[in-house]
């Protein structure tokens, strides 16, 4: 891994708080001396945002369970060739909102595609490519979804969509998204995001700056 | 196979006159009191449209060439799903313009993608599910480009994209549906489409109904 950035994914269901998170965690880690590059999935490439769009426009379940995997797959494609790789091999440190783990949560603990054929697709199609770290802000779904509403979009896209699933389907979305983090602890931080904002985002670069310096010395890097 | 329609998809290279192979074909089998629904990949959902406006937008090879797949699996899922199979339980004549055949032509042959990949990919999305009868029109690429260029695109969509990947690429697509037809002899009719479009189209009608008649004998629909 010499010479090479690191890849750390923020996920959590809506209304955990990412894209604040993000924001602080980029403005940190560049006071730290990182090169940071912010992105997000299924939007970080013109051809994901146009995907994205497609997605959020259709009223109801417009979009097969496994033609949506598809799509966020070839967005996912997309957006590590042209976006993630390159910035990692400049040395950046990239801070993604969302990537397979959401695939993982909607479409496999929501939609109830199996696991296996979400990692198998991501293998056969993005590669053996993954986190060097992911950030989990967790939150009651009722609480989180209480938040969203609260909150306009930040992006003017209506994200009504996967808000309305019910309380059933953001249940298994969190179930996923812990049992992700129990199968690969050793990389994975798990954030009580229930709690006022400023406290989140403290302990998240707290955390991140934590495994970076890990990082660091098990690669020789400082 | 007792009341379910049949699935005929024609498949070829561009200008190999597809679009009025099967506008003849219709009104042919129509006379002979077969429902008849015509349908096209990828545009033959609403959904599918979409992706195809997307990609045929694109200048240049914007999209990776897997995120070219994916793309046109999940059109070809929303498509099977929405419209071809509940013609086919419908018991109707579904004639299809480019189905798997063409994802293994275009996106294997030309740009090169395993065809077992591409297999694999459309047995676990869209399943077990094959044309009853191909109807391959096959034409030196350099002729039916010549072709293409001379007529205007019917939906308004620039079609330019493929057309201008180069001799090479055609060639190898072309070789694709050859290969395709010799593994499938026994579902597959070639039909040379370089003769005039009226000796074409009788060809093509003529063979679809005998296979239709050998259909009916074998399930004893007659």
């Amino acid at each position: 891994m010499t010479a090479r950035g690191r890849f750390i994914v923020l996920e959590g269901g809506d209304g955990a708080g990412k894209g604040s998170a993000i924001a602080s965690l980029a403005a940190g880690l560049q006071d730290d001396g990182y090169d940071v590059l912010t992105t997000r999935e299924p939007g970080g490439t013109p051809e994901g945002l146009q995907l994205r769009a497609l997605l959020l426009a259709a009223e109801g379940e417009v979009w097969d369970r496994g033609a949506e995997l598809l799509l966020m797959t070839a967005a996912r494609l997309q957006h590590v060739r042209r976006v993630i790789e390159p910035a990692l091999v400049a040395g950046m440190v990239v801070l993604c909102d969302r990537f397979v783990g959401s695939s993982l949560a909607y479409q496999g603990g929501g939609r109830g595609i199996p696991a296996d054929l979400i990692l198998d697709l991501h293998r056969r199609f993005v590669g053996d490519f993954w986190p060097d770290l992911t950030v989990l802000l967790d939150i009651d779904p009722a609480v989180g979804l209480a938040r969203s509403r609260r909150r306009l979009s930040g992006d003017g896209v209506d994200e009504g969509r996967f808000e309305e699933l019910g309380h059933n389907f953001h249940d298994r979305v969190r179930r996923s998204f812990l049992d992700q983090a129990g199968q690969h602890a050793s990389r994975t931080v798990v954030i009580d995001a229930s709690r006022p904002i400023d406290v989140v985002q403290q302990d998240v670069i707290g955390q991140v700056r934590t495994r970076l310096a890990q990082f660091g010395e098990v690669d020789g890097e400082g």
